[in-house]
């Protein structure tokens, strides 16, 4: 027999990765959680079919949507993190020496669980003595703060289910008045290939609640096209430049200096989107 | 009914494009040639069952592997491609404004017969005057030729089939030879994700024959992965520089001045295979 499992990452496109083990499949309150054994990516995390993060290509994802807030930023010692169950981005932010304290607002804790047994690597950041996890609704966690963080890193599904109104104009409105007055959002925003109106959306959404707005790119070879949309949201300083005084560039895989600036280079179509 | 065709991208993963319609299904000397309708990338190529080039698509390729080294050779007036039977390398070698000739050598003439009747816009170079179209073996056409090209693109397939003797060490060597003393050798070189052994092989042959070799790349998204190599041999200059002094920038959809500089800034796991 063999097993595959298929995402259908638009109707008419899909991506099958062959398994040798289905090692969770379970339903929360929220969603459909899953953790396979492929061959290709080692074990992968699929919410509602959706592959999330897979053991061998997730450095460039998580590396990706911290590291540039984390070195743009000149004084990063507060960061939230929005969703991110998986833990991989938390790692990230408590493992950067400018971080004092790194707060994950988690929706379901049976992600959590699930990345506890099964992906070692995504999740050693809970451990970490400046970790904070909440499990909570991040929509309304982040509702009545002021001016708590220096960065804001919403790590969501796609504006599907749950994390539908992560993506809209109220909640990035606040985000701003949850964040100091130099503070930066990072937020996933999808397939510059696919996904054109929800980059467009977002980036206008954004721009009604901070000055500067900006849009990078990433390599993701689990998620459609390959090619996976960052934007930045930032009240004072620009996120294509190192701001940090004391930024971290090593060990990445993904990540340098030379790619934080030229992450900010987009092609015509990309630049068009947001134009 | 639904049809879907797969291609199996490794092993052990699959992207799957859902079809309306099988426009072309034919063998020829060299391989299994079919252009299928698609719903999410218009009609599409494949060759023994691997996607070649789609509609929706094509720019990113076909801009990459050519504009490059057009605008990183200070005067390319011959050039030679080796492969790209879809004609879409040399409608962008014709269109630029510093090529006299741009000569196009393609075993199969199955694929440029296909390409005439199924992708309008690929083949549109094949009517202009300064176009020359080849069928033959490229290996043995470059074999007699010394000093001829300023410029020459190997747009093959991947190294097996007919194509395996285009990724040899004495191709490479040939290739060098048939180039001028500022000459500039790019090749179409896989994936980072899922075929470092072959960038590294490349990267190597390609290196005994010329004095500056670098990689670069590009957002295909019905490739491997979305993210694919170039290398490039040069005898003099230094490709990621734009040393033409009447470079073309535009209308690219991926192409520009910024890409061109930002397509050498290589990840660092990108960076260790050929290191």
């Amino acid at each position: 027999m063999q097993l595959w499992v298929t995402e259908y990452q638009t109707p008419s496109m899909g991506l099958s990765v062959k398994t040798t083990d289905m090692l969770l499949l379970e339903k929360s309150e929220f969603q459909q959680v899953a953790v396979v054994q492929t061959i290709q990516f080692g074990k992968m995390l699929l919410l509602d079919g959706i592959i999330q993060t897979t053991e061998t290509d997730e450095f460039v994802y998580h590396e990706m949507i911290t590291q540039i807030a984390l070195n743009a930023h000149p004084d990063p010692k507060k960061v939230l993190i929005i969703g991110g169950g998986d833990g991989g981005a938390l790692r990230e932010v408590v493992g950067h020496p400018a971080v004092e304290e790194g707060t994950m607002v988690e929706i379901d804790g049976l992600v959590v669980d699930a990345s506890k047994k099964f992906f070692p690597h995504h999740s050693e950041g809970f451990d970490n003595p400046k970790a904070r996890l909440i499990i909570d609704d991040g929509i309304q966690y982040v509702k009545d703060k002021q001016k708590a963080f220096d960065i804001m890193i919403v790590d969501s599904t796609d504006p599907i289910g749950p994390a539908v109104e992560l993506f809209s104009e109220n909640f990035y409105s606040d985000a701003a008045n949850s964040l100091n007055d130099d503070g930066m959002l990072v937020v996933q925003s999808e397939s510059p290939f696919f996904n054109a109106d929800i980059i467009k959306n977002v980036y206008k959404k954004i721009s009604a609640s901070f000055p500067i707005v900006k849009l990078y790119l990433a390599n993701v070879p689990t998620y459609p096209g390959g090619l996976w949309s960052f934007t930045v949201g930032s009240k004072k300083y620009d996120p294509a430049e190192i701001n940090n005084p004391r930024p971290k560039f090593e060990p990445f895989k993904y990540y340098s200096e030379e790619m934080h600036k030229s992450s900010f280079v987009l092609p015509p179509f990309v630049k068009n989107i947001i134009s």
